[in-house]
């Protein structure tokens, strides 16, 4: 089973130079889209897509294309992709194959939309698309077991976990675009030992690594998305941090779920990696043979051959003192997607089986993606085994959760012999005294 | 502490005499707003008021005001009433004081207007405006602890209640206007006694009986709403049917809440009333004397003088066979939101005091509003004491649960001594077989 097509071809260099570096995140084998404008301009924000250390400007370029190429990039002008997402697989392998051939060496498109690059150095970004509904998964059975041993010592894993997707609903509003900046939250939270709760800004603020996923083509409400359909659906991927405060977490999140907890702030990385892109680093689902079989709706055998993506992801931070140092940041943790305990497509199956409806621009989280050691753990919580260890830094400071000041950096890759590596850019966000 | 003002007067009449009768839900002391368009038909649809039997085309009368109240009508004939929503407090009450004054016996805009008034069995609906986020809270602790006593038996009511108003997000896609219906969702489902889940139709379908809330104006990610400023944001009010499916709901719920349980489907009314109409109906927040006293952030003299609203709902089923033989539905239950243990400021205040941001149009579930009797419950988990106990329709029909073909109707309305009652209309839905 392969979705490998000319676009991913190792040989295709672009006459952007930057784009040929071997070390780029933005290859021409990747064509990432994102929303941007102008840095500080008051320019319309519209669809860009990434070649090296430039974007090309789709607003600009649309009329070089022709027929279902030229639907989509002028769809992916708009201030959102939404429009562009909602179009379906066709017309993003159009745009995807005619943006391959004019960014090659030696295409005829060269001078045309050469003139109207502009260096990433110089653009803001806006969120990709409107978010309408948001959903959290929990896929990673390693932060699973390791969380619920913090928060249930003699429950950890529970029952559904190797039977259901578990997931639930998140916040939309508060989803802001790598740069984003927020106060501390606030809120009641409560010792173990103490008789009432208390109020004040959250002690224990985490990060949570993790891969968000975007819903191109939606489904109408009372149908579902078979197993095997679903890379009809899936738009494209992003670096997400769902940032987490652990001790209001720990009181509210029963009988309902994680609530204030989760919804004062989420961030995503600018560039969506299509799903296209993706198709070298597909790779066996693993499951181990002990596990029970997954019911019918979410088994197949694509699902088991190509379910799993090996998107490799680290985690850094960056002090107020190491800025003020110029000092780098200190990566505290690397992943991967391909220990997912569920794969996207059981995500999407899982999700509309009853009927529920997605729409262009819906957003899923993989929820933390953790990995079988110790030091792959996707959350500080896992990382200082609940706030009791440190960790240290490569500055000599330390941390248990995050203090005011610190910039949280993601970033995200793949990378197989035969295929040219590809990246996600990176998702950025710093934590703000509370107010 | 007063919110009266001659908007409200018992003496007001209005030039449509269908809304003078003391039994119409749309006296000219409502005024409540929806999206509409002429049944059947292409129109735009676009915003009205409820006058008695009739809509106000707001599209076709905006040019009668002057003023705020023209802006305001302007905006709320838009094809969403976001827009107008986002006004804020002073552009409501300015358009509903317009209104009122021009719908009066004798006012000298009635020609114009009667000329453009449209019959509401004339007319479609449309939901009243584009719902971003959807969060539901938990608020009626008559329900909390008889739901609790089912799913966790040694374990009703958790320590967090009484402090925290218990609140998760939900989905937004799924949310339908009155009139939706659905297929019976399918889902994992696990018996206490077997050893693997099984897959179907629900068996369990429920109603929930909520008051829904609309958000006007909203707050930057990063700001809270205080307590007593919290009607400055609260636009108003609809009844709300959150769809659950209990043996779905059981089997995924924790650690991380309900999820497939619910968002298969959630039904508004399509009237809002605003906050300003139900000022007469504002009551005492009562609360058990031996119950912890709420935390500062969600404690003034004004929550407790004003806090709750008497709004009086009930609910009744219509089964397939009531509409064959033109059977009146059955009234299963009836309980108000007075009942509620925290009130709507209070989840305003709870759900931004971390931050979190509201923009126009999201909307607050209340949660199942059940009252203190047993006949008051707002679900039939409740009424059939978890399936165990089925009820008996007017007809001699019995049910446990919801059968296919069965149309859940919820009606809301407000009244007290020296005010006219208002109503809220109905939202009603019917659940079709699975696919």
């Amino acid at each position: 089973m392969s979705f490998i097509n000319e676009t991913h071809d190792v040989a295709l260099k672009s006459w952007v130079e930057s784009a040929n570096t071997g070390k780029s995140d933005f290859p021409i084998q990747n064509l990432p889209f994102a929303i941007f404008r102008r840095k500080g301009s008051a320019e319309a924000f519209r669809g860009g897509v990434a070649i090296g250390d430039q974007v090309v400007d789709l607003a600009a370029v649309a009329t070089l294309f022709s027929g279902d190429a030229a639907t989509a990039a002028k769809a992916a002008s708009e201030p959102t992709l939404n429009h562009f997402m909602s179009l379906g697989q066709s017309f993003w392998s159009a745009l995807r194959l005619a943006l391959s051939k004019a960014l090659r060496e030696g295409a005829s498109e060269k001078a045309a939309i050469e003139a109207t690059l502009i260096a990433q150095e110089d653009v803001e970004y806006d969120l990709p698309c409107h978010i309408g509904d948001y959903t959290d998964f929990y896929t990673s059975i390693y932060h699973a077991t390791a969380v619920g041993k913090l928060f249930r010592p003699d429950n950890p894993l529970l029952p559904n976990y190797k039977w259901v997707p578990i997931g639930y609903h998140g916040r939309s509003s508060s989803i802001g675009v790598s740069g984003q900046t927020f106060p501390r939250p606030k809120g009641q939270t409560k010792a173990p030992d103490a008789e009432a709760p208390s109020f004040g800004p959250c002690k224990r603020l985490d990060y949570e690594l993790e891969v968000g996923i975007y819903l191109g083509k939606g489904n109408a409400l009372g149908d579902s998305i078979a197993l095997d359909d679903t890379d009809s659906h899936v738009f494209g991927f992003c670096l997400f941090n769902d940032w987490s405060a652990r001790d209001l977490q720990a009181w509210e999140y029963q009988p309902l779920g994680p609530f204030l907890a989760k919804n004062f702030a989420s961030t995503v990385s600018p560039w969506v990696v299509t799903n296209e892109a993706l198709a070298p680093y597909r790779t066996t689902w693993l499951r181990d043979e002990n596990d029970p079989q997954p019911m019918p709706y979410l088994e197949s055998e694509k699902n088991r051959e190509v379910g799993s993506y090996d998107i490799i992801m680290d985690v850094a931070i960056e002090t107020a003192k190491m800025r003020a140092e110029s000092a780098a940041p200190s990566v505290v943790s690397q992943s991967s997607f391909k220990h997912s305990y569920w794969t996207v497509a059981q995500m999407v199956a899982h999700h509309t089986v009853n009927g529920c409806n997605f729409q262009a621009g819906d957003m899923i989280g993989s929820g933390t993606q953790s990995g079988p050691l110790h030091e792959e753990a996707g959350s500080l919580l896992e990382l200082t085994r609940g706030g009791k260890e440190s960790i240290t830094l490569n500055n000599g400071e330390s941390r248990t959760f995050l203090e005011d000041g610190d910039k949280v950096i993601m970033r995200g890759w793949c990378e197989k012999a035969g295929f040219v590596r590809i990246g996600f850019g990176s998702v950025e966000s710093t934590v703000l005294p509370a107010k």
